[in-house]
């Protein structure tokens, strides 16, 4: 009877292997109940779940509210736009007064680093970590080393390089985390702007040349590049990250071989990825949207108590 | 067992009357059921809908909403405002994430005309348009001739007058098709400015008339005047609408017969509808809204594969 | 078998005594209900409600919808932002399209003090008032009488004081109806801009002086200050209001007692309320918020026909 070593998921960092092995067999079970005809499970009946999103994700906050009623789990909403967080509360009274209303879970997309984990110091409900500023993003983490497990067998041993601005992305470091634990061997490449300082001390490879970078690995997943960071004057300007670390068909033809294309979503065609690429056969993008689903569910399930399937 | 001659409802230009009967008699029986006290069904317990709505529309999601829910299917409802398409992201894109998450059928409202055409090439879900720009409103289109049907027995041979803006509403052009598959005598009245150019094409009769085209008809469809487009210069002003195509009682009772008074809502009393005329017996605005319900469901129902009850 | 002497809950005003014991006897089994694990009911199964907020309010919103579902009704939510309203239909209108659709009870928030009198006056379905601009609040009362009950027994003898914001607090006014009806001795404590001029209709005392207040009573309400409204000219500042008004430890320690603090959020912390005061255990705010469902489960349960369990 296999237990999650946690009682939060507030990072990839907290894990063990074991606990990633855990959630990708229930996750395995959980992909086949959403591709059956009746795709719920009454799982979760006795679980009231909140959904608090101090920033806009519809995606993210779609795939939980899906993962969450495919369990059967009772769901409300909490949008930080129109709430008290704006008549000056703070976070642990707004928590405070959501657990009260007898809620059993927390998922929380918040905007400064480290805040599901105060959350999770001081209250007792479990809390789920859906983004917390630039620091992680675990579930993202493991949708996307789920994704490798399941299109290539297994992690280990796999070469994977993340593509794009490794500073600011908090998919980056949760799956710097996941892809170590996992045993794979992991590159960052970008432009040395987006490159943090304290990449030496995570243990991975660093490349500014995505060339080289994409024939090294057998797995590329290229990052969004956010447009609303442009305006910071360091940033190469979009043309030249096209230019110089855009993913295309001609790159890849290049390549003696064919590798695996991942992306978080939501894809700039043409910027950090071209539109032949994002479509190709070897692109596991959407497979990751529907990957998604089921870690979610893996998560939820397993935090809430319930033993490997 | 009949069934609907398309996989998607992208317009009434496309159904045969055929189609049209069969919603109509599957939303006979659903009128039945949302008239029980318990208003369900569990007809598409196996299927999930996400209503995709890049314009806003309070009414029409709230009446798909609930014709879902009474089918029992699960509902998502995505808002394009704080959204990933906010984000550069395409609507192929948008959707076939949304699609990934494993969901059945997409409710689209979009203010590009062709939008939900546009999809239904590209996916294998169902489509169904909830507003396409100026273009189609189908259940609209539907519901309005099916509470004539409800008000009178039948539509054809009936004489139906749209009065508007004929020009930029896509509730008329829907109108339009539907009343003709169904033997209806069609005209639309309205200032010149605000006829479209290609009416001549659609086999209605035009006036600029509105006594004279009350005189003519059975039932008076009264479109709103919709206020934002009002700076347009060749509109004509508010005022000058509602003195010469405004609907009040006393033009009513120049009549030497009651006509049936429609209204899509949300109606501007004293602009396009005096208050009067939207309350009296008459005028079956509210029977619209319930039968919007009923005809939803009938058409959600039956793309879904179900067989007429 | 008894039953609630209203249909709809428009203010505390206009209930019996017995009303209100009524309410709270249900509300005691639904207290236990949301502490079971399974936290529902299926006893509003063939129940729809509307919750129609013109006004912002997630946490009055969410416990609402939380109570609802715990019933097993069908909810439908319309926030007035992006809807209809804008679009210069009337408040009837409204209310009428959504109850085409087939709803039962109305839920609503309104700037406006009356709407939901006004409403009850020309709908047939049960109207909860939700707040209306600065006239009553009734569930607000409810919850917060019933946390009295809670917590020492009994209403009827009991000192409560209301410190804050009188004149524009619609949470005061309902709360010294409940207090009164149910035998409480009520005073109000606020600087003398902040009480209005009727408040000798009310049977209530004043006080200007929060020590003599807080050394008077068993229970003080401490309303929260809005900040919003800060711009009034005649207005105390903040820093006034929280020198001279303000509740903190060091004024409780000098009490030869312990009296209950209540709140109905959102806290202010350090304004009408110091943080060391709203933690302790004498303060039941976060009780209030889970009275706050129970509440409402009872309320919603016995307008729609169910009788004390």
């Amino acid at each position: 009877m296999d237990q999650l070593s946690t009682k939060h998921l507030l990072g990839i960092k907290d894990l063990t292997e074991q606990d990633l092995q855990l959630i990708f067999s229930t996750a395995d079970h959980f992909k086949e109940v959403i591709n059956r005809p009746i795709k719920k499970v009454p799982s979760l009946r006795d679980i009231t779940i909140a959904n608090v999103f101090f920033e806009n994700s519809t995606r993210t906050r779609l795939s939980f509210e899906l993962a969450q009623k495919r369990l059967s789990a009772d769901v409300i909403n909490f949008a930080a736009s129109n709430s008290s967080v704006k008549k000056g509360e703070t976070l642990l009274d707004t928590v405070n007064n959501i657990l009260s209303m007898k809620v059993d879970m927390i998922v929380m997309r918040h905007s400064s680093p480290g805040a599901p984990h105060f959350l999770a110091k001081h209250i007792d409900a479990h809390v789920v970590n859906a983004g917390d500023g630039t620091h992680e993003h675990p579930t993202q983490a493991l949708l996307d080393t789920f994704s490798i497990r399941r299109q290539l067998g297994d992690v280990a041993g796999k070469k994977v390089v993340i593509v794009g601005d490794i500073l600011h992305s908090r998919v980056a470091l949760s799956n710097i985390f996941a892809l170590k634990k996992l045993g794979a061997e992991v590159m960052v490449c970008g432009p040395s702007t987006l490159i943090p300082k304290y990449i030496d001390t995570l243990g991975v490879k660093v490349s500014h040349n995505v060339k080289e970078a994409l024939a090294w690995c057998d797995v590329a997943n290229v990052l969004r590049i956010q447009l609303e960071r442009q305006q910071i004057k360091y940033f190469p300007s979009l043309r030249e990250y096209s230019t110089y670390f855009g993913v295309n068909k001609q790159i890849l033809d290049e390549l003696d071989k064919e590798i695996v294309i991942m992306h978080p979503g939501p894809i700039n065609r043409g910027v950090e990825l071209s539109s032949d690429v994002a479509d190709a056969d070897n692109a596991i993008i959407l497979d990751q949207v529907e990957n998604g689903v089921a870690i979610r569910m893996a998560v939820i399930y397993l935090l809430a108590g319930g033993t490997a399937a």
